[in-house]
């Protein structure tokens, strides 16, 4: 099973949260994982991918809200939910890791918060500290901020080794179950 | 067609914020209105739906988050969605009116995001400023404040009032083609 | 809690379809039972939300594919879900018994079929054998024919004494759990 | 954008529905396409994506039902739904073209009713004539049978050229539109 990182962020959106967005889709793919966004041909969903796509081998998949948005070029599969703004949860429960690349569109705080409420760590990166206020106050051990997309990818580093050690040990506690 | 409006508000809430629910549902629930909320036996949702139940010929929809959540005894219809916290986004699709009472849960504030996406009015009942600063910039028309459930009531009316004459020019215009 | 019970069938419908859902429609309202489709204005769905509504003090829901479908004007309260054909899960989940009036549409069939995959009964109304032999295969013990209205009613009214049994046994064990 | 094939059947197969699933999944790996299932680790879905995970490169994707549902190790992207059955109009709604492999479960019959209902080429492999009448008189263009995987897959590239063809045509339309 590969390891799936979230880019979420605004369709319309900032040059810095568009250019933070392309960066880490880039930084994500170069060690392997899997971009994720909500597939759209716009904002920092389409950026994300773009960056990923700047890497061989490299794979994007895109939750789409409907069958008639238009899919970012750079999405290699996009899943069809036909549910708009539903498929926000589909998004934060595939993720391993959520982050979030400006806070100024409703969809995203949609996102953040329904990644809270499912357990998973988010990263806001370059968050205003009322932003990063808000979201503490909903999930204090969950919510990081990185002030970079260098700093971004050193907390997904971490977020992996903690979801990779508790895969490791339901294994091992299963496996000791089956040798009892 | 019947007027809807949503109750959203945490499951684990404050005494004053369960107190607001109940009157909100009472208070909705003598002006006819449906009274709509997540439907969990629990916090806000469960207060909402008694305080409409205490009027005679009220009507009650929660929308259930899975099979196995224990509805609330005040719900006349649950919604069996089998779709977790993605029932959000049907919450408020749903409500031609969406009220927050306590915004400390991960579920509400999704919510409360979700609504100013789908372009629906939201009352925030007794909510901090900086709780009002936050949503206010993600939909500065559509997000209401109110001191109390009386004063959420009078919004909710000029809401409804609004909602009406909408629906009635659609009506005139469909009429106005079809006589031409 | 309300007994709800789903009438399905095809958008475009037979006459006789028709008629058996505007029959059925009005019975189910009778007894007091909701009655709920997928509330868009034509066909089936139209025609049992009709019947019910000629009931005076009835409940008709209508669970909506997207925002934009138009809805019967015979619906009390419309669940948007945006989610299109995804919604016939809905349909299903919150039926607690599924009358089937035609199956010609792609969509009725499959919410036959998710109504027995969710273990709910179902009724075909003025089924053909070979549409009764195919979903029999799938769940001998949940699909019942019946062929009129009427007799479509006795047998819901027969699980709704099964249902009443099991929350009542439910109930029981729970109670005895406590007592202990 | 890369083509995605959806592989279907039941969670309780027959071993000839196994061994076809086997078969499919790895010659549509082998033509560089996506094989998508349902994901979980039993049944044709697994046997679908292990089949796949033969051949080297491969992209097999998981649509899952919950979050406590077991992921078939041969899943290399699992996307977390938390719909229960309602994912499976996502399932269609995703593929290119749908092949089902064993009719005997109430789940596969709703995915190739809700791929007649999307529109979408659906393949029955070694379907009995009671099935395939069945599906034809809902939807006659789409309903195709294979009396093997190797036969499945001449179909399915059928299928892929008209598919191409028509995203080409919508693109030249675009760019006539563009340069008049």
């Amino acid at each position: 099973m590969r390891f799936v990182v979230g880019v979420m962020g605004p369709a319309k959106a900032k040059k810095k949260d568009l250019e933070n967005a392309r960066l880490l889709g880039e930084f994500i793919a170069r060690r392997g994982w899997v971009v994720l966004t909500g597939g759209r041909d716009v904002g920092v969903m389409d950026a994300a991918c773009e960056g990923a796509k700047r890497v061989g081998g490299s794979l994007t998949i895109g939750i789409m809200p409907t069958v008639k948005d238009k899919v970012s070029r750079h999405v290699d599969v996009p899943i069809i939910t036909e549910m708009g703004s539903g498929r926000n949860n589909i998004n934060v429960l595939t993720s391993h890791v959520v982050v979030a690349c400006g806070l100024t569109g409703s969809g995203t705080v949609s996102e953040v918060a329904l990644a809270v409420k499912a357990g998973k760590p988010v990263i806001l990166v370059e968050a205003s500290p009322a932003d990063v206020a808000f979201f503490r106050r909903l999930g204090k051990r969950l919510v990081f901020t990185a002030s970079s997309p260098e700093e971004a990818i050193d907390l997904i580093m971490k977020q992996m080794q903690v979801h990779h050690r508790r895969v490791r040990q339901a294994e091992d506690s299963r496996y000791q179950e089956l040798s009892m």
